[in-house]
């Protein structure tokens, strides 16, 4: 059985919610993240909640008000880094760049290449690791997040066909070969070859030719992003095209933070459990 | 008008979540506070939420879960620091005396007298603040609290009446004057007397006649410090004697952590909610 750390759990909304530490053999660090297992028993469908820049597991599990509403669904809830850390990883002096910032993809250029492989950690290392240690029913996964953890929600789903059941975003980076926070990232995480960037792009993606059975996105129209990082309109435009069927909220007022995200949390986990089954 | 800085809002639930600043005159300091304004036109019923040890108004803003059940049921939440803070105030390296440790009384000891006035900022200067900027029904307030917080409730309900309607209480302090955090707080601030110490002690309010109409108490039996500084019994049997109905829930496997107070936050806010009208 592959090791792993129980570093604090806490008994909250009936469930547990605990944070743990493993060695990753994808990124070569030790890795920290959150797991939520609800109060009923038996093999349950599980969601991973993936965080946007800056952040760590603890983000969402403080502010993200899940649990009541995983308990209620029997939802398991997986919230990963967002990065390797600590310094056995690169790093750079910018918040969107570097530690807090890997983008959900595995890096081909130095010096990130060796570390940054969070693709390789969230699609294959985390879910095994989830499967091993907590009573998750592997067959009914669910992937969702926020800003670059929307990206994440959305490329790494295009990206592994099968490997999760509902996708969902908040204020998703949806075309981040056209954004400054995409262009940045992937000129230093895959380099300058064109058709790299476009294995990373959901809005890219979906234009060749990769499908999802259906997407739930909230966005705030008051978030300071809304229009140079994260342009749903893109995504409106491509899944039009593609005929996927896409749910686009544009929620009046709310901004890009965690009081926009827990307010619509308790939506989200509905939707996923009524697709999980 | 008194003047009140906007420090940040978000929509959040469908209300507004605000950060608020002001001088205060009875601290002489600049003090925050956190304001949630329900979606629900009118005056609307009040509840001030008195935070535990080291925490500002930032920590149950961000981890206790309220918004959700104070839009559902049109209740304002007013959540202040626990002392004044910076510069012009004294402190202590302690976690549990000075800055962040106010015990919601009036200091008359040295060097705190003058600032750590948390006893006549609570009762008077903060609710007519808050009377004066957001639209509350200042007949219908209710008042509950954690830890230090818990201490607060109770004693300024059973030293105040009239003031709040409704009190409860997440893991309070309820004895101080016979606990390690208590004693320490109250030689500093009050200083030898034994009598003046009695009037900020919930247990010893009620034994020298004071009283409440009733009283909700949450309390975790894994929380670390229910033996050595909580004592739920010592309040369950002031409360007997002197037939006051108090609610006292051992809630099973729960700490002392806003992951026990998220649990049961939406409990307590129907609870004044209820008898707030």
């Amino acid at each position: 059985m592959t090791q792993l750390e129980t570093v604090s759990t806490w008994k909250c909304h009936g469930g547990v919610q605990g944070v743990y530490r493993h060695l990753s053999h994808e990124t070569g660090t030790e890795m920290t993240f959150a797991v939520f297992v609800p109060p009923r028993p038996g093999p349950r469908p599980a969601v991973t909640y993936l965080s946007g820049l800056t952040c760590t597991h603890a983000n969402v599990m403080e502010k993200g008000e899940y649990r009541k509403a995983a308990a209620e669904l029997g939802l398991i809830v997986v919230c990963p880094d967002t990065s390797p850390r600590g310094p056995a990883a690169p790093d750079d002096p910018a918040y969107d760049l570097g530690q807090g910032a890997g983008f959900y993809l595995d890096a081909v250029e130095e010096p990130w290449a060796a570390r940054f492989r969070m693709e390789s950690y969230v699609a294959r290392e985390l879910p095994a690791l989830i499967a091993e240690h907590f009573p998750v029913d592997a067959g009914r996964q669910g992937l969702f997040g926020h800003s670059m953890g929307g990206h994440g929600a959305l490329t790494l789903a295009l990206r592994n066909p099968g490997l999760w059941r509902s996708i969902s975003a908040f204020a998703p980076i949806v075309a981040p070969t056209q954004v400054p926070w995409g262009r940045k990232a992937f000129a230093a995480y895959l380099g300058a070859d064109a058709r790299r960037w476009r294995e990373h792009d959901a809005v890219a993606l979906i234009e060749d030719g990769r499908r999802l059975e259906e997407l739930l996105v909230d966005v705030g129209d008051a978030d300071a992003f809304l229009d140079r990082e994260l342009k749903p309109e893109l995504l409106e435009t491509a899944c039009a095209s593609a005929g996927i069927p896409l749910t686009l909220r544009r929620q009046g007022g709310y901004d890009h933070s965690y009081f926009f995200i827990s307010t619509f949390m308790a939506d989200h986990l509905a939707w996923h459990a009524e697709r999980l089954g």
